[in-house]
């Protein structure tokens, strides 16, 4: 999507043809820098550090980050390593552990020598295959968001929520959550976006924030507490957002408070659905709360908070007495109970085993 | 509470006792700053500034508001004008027009010249009935968790969850959610308390953190995201906010984000208390959702946040992009029906016209 004007993706190859670019989400709002990975280790450290983040994004990442590690070393037991140090990065992203599984899988067969061009080629075609399933995304929730809008009347603005950022920065190009979103404002759909600030990491007021506004989608960012408001009073007409890891059955776990989100949606009669690409989906977990690891990370993150000093320094502040204790639960899990429907890149589907059945029949078994 | 060791209030007369003394508590929890008041300009600015906030601690800041403004004009329409300019300060709190009412009930029968010492009076009644409102909700909130604690086996701390700042610094001291809580501590009962960190001011990081810290109750700090996770894992046993306003019927609205975490604990079967003295009930009010006005306040508050800078130094940093909008409600309306009791001065009822009018007969008609 367009920042100042100009089509930019989240992560790319560098003109040399072999370094890794990628957008450092840790500067933005506030500055727009390319970052040059031209190692494992930087790699991990950049999807670590949450200078990418976004399930689809990780997952790119991670492939093209084995690559680097072939450079070095194209051995069995070095692609071992390079993938053990890349899922060991962040424990609950399903697209890490596919994006390696699956380069893993194309590479050990060959030869150490003819590893490393299809290694590159094999990443390449998952970057591909994430603009393309955004895409089809958007194609679909594009239908959503018409039909909600006419329902509606079809005059103001469709009002939508969003938490945490499934948007470009997010995947490589569109996103996941937002791509319906940029494919109704392009068609001219009259629409508003809510974006939830999104503690602790701010994903929503940063990157949701940045990334509308560069694309020119009214929006406005409101805290994680008020969507419960917003929906009581009819401001919101529907609720959209992306997944880290969908279940067999249809749970989701996405960015801690989305169930939150989930429950006041439930009980304000408002559509709740979940952009779901099938690199999300983890076909061999059924029970979202009791299955799925829940990150925590450092507890600085909420004890902790940067932005634009007057001046424009970008500053580090405190914002928890020093005594007090903090924890940060990165993830929660919205049963399917809750989501109307899932997104997939192969159409809408019930979040349910028999609705991603339908969709996805080679995984029927696993539901 | 204690400070450091030493007992303080919320608020106090000066030691040439006409003049009000508050804590500064936008100053808080990084320096601990007593405010002088010496006019009714200066109190106004003090509740619409939030250097006072808490339901209750608005009522008796403007009790004493009108004396301020007594000192320099005790006439008829003196005393009205100081009252619409305390009333415009805040619109949602119950508790700040019912002060008013109730002094200005009791001044506008005397001649002038009776009024200031009468004022002042009333105001340090009514700051003592709020002492004595929150110690009585301290012991009926005390059965309730001792109950708890019991149910639950009565080994492991009690974990409490609690949103923004019900606090003594809410009050004049005790608190309305964190009495029962200082009770239990105090009596001995391990307890823990997750404090959510409560966008968009962080009453909860910067004041129930403190208070609690300085006290000595064991608590953790949370994002307000992190709740619903919690409770879907066990880790919160119930429960115990504060109010702004309580209807007749018995529906609750407090801070923003109440009401998502009151969906969270019927989800989970988890209790959730609401500490409501009865100066926070508005009789003539029922149905929350659609009579309670909400307060909007400045955006600034969302897109801007202050912290502790390296070198210790209090600096407002903005964290989102200059380009984008931002709403800032500033509370929402648990319905009665999320709610599983509401803790008076007089006792423990459901929140219901029934429960009400069982303990406060004299309204029984209201509800």
């Amino acid at each position: 999507m367009k920042v100042d004007g100009v089509p930019q993706r989240a992560i790319r190859l560098a003109a040399d043809g072999w370094a890794v670019e990628i957008v450092d989400q840790t500067r933005l709002p506030f500055e727009f820098v390319l970052r040059r990975l031209e190692r494992l280790d930087e790699a991990a450290e950049a999807i670590a550090e949450m200078r990418v983040r976004g399930a689809p994004l990780i997952g790119v990442t991670a492939a093209y980050g084995l690559c680097l590690a072939l450079r070095r070393d194209a051995s069995d037991a070095a692609l071992a390593e390079a993938r053990a140090v890349l899922a060991a990065t962040r424990p609950t992203a399903v697209n890490l552990r596919w994006a390696l599984e699956t380069m893993a899988a194309a590479l050990r067969p060959l030869r150490p020598a003819e590893r490393l061009a299809a290694g590159y080629a094999r990443a390449a075609a998952l970057a591909e295959a994430d603009v393309q399933a955004c895409r089809a995304i958007g194609d679909h929730g594009l239908g959503l968001l018409e039909r909600a809008w006419r329902a509606r009347g079809g005059s103001e603005p469709l009002n939508v929520l969003t938490h945490c950022n499934a948007g470009w920065l997010a995947c490589v190009d569109w996103g996941t959550a937002l791509a319906p979103i940029y494919r109704a404002h392009d068609r001219g759909l009259p629409l508003h976006v809510w974006v939830d600030e999104t503690r602790p990491r701010n994903q929503g007021s940063l990157l949701t924030a940045w990334e509308l506004g560069e694309h020119g989608v009214p929006h406005t960012v409101v805290t994680d507490n008020a969507g419960g408001h917003l929906m009581q009073h009819g401001r919101v007409d529907l609720c959209l957002v992306g997944t880290d890891c969908t279940t067999a059955r249809g749970d989701v776990c996405n960015k801690i408070g989305t169930y939150l989100k989930a429950l006041a949606a439930r009980d304000n009669g408002v559509p709740f659905y979940v952009a779901a690409p099938s690199s999300s989906i983890d076909w061999s977990r059924r029970d979202g709360i009791s299955e799925v690891p829940i990150e925590e990370r450092s507890g600085r993150e909420v004890s902790h908070v940067v932005g634009l000093a007057p001046g424009a320094e970008r500053v580090e502040v405190a914002i928890v007495p020093e005594k007090s204790r903090v924890a940060n639960y990165a993830f929660d899990v919205t049963p399917a109970r809750l989501v109307t429907a899932l997104v997939t890149e192969r159409g809408v589907c019930d979040a349910s085993p028999e609705g991603l059945g339908r969709l996805f029949p080679e995984h029927r078994d696993a539901g």
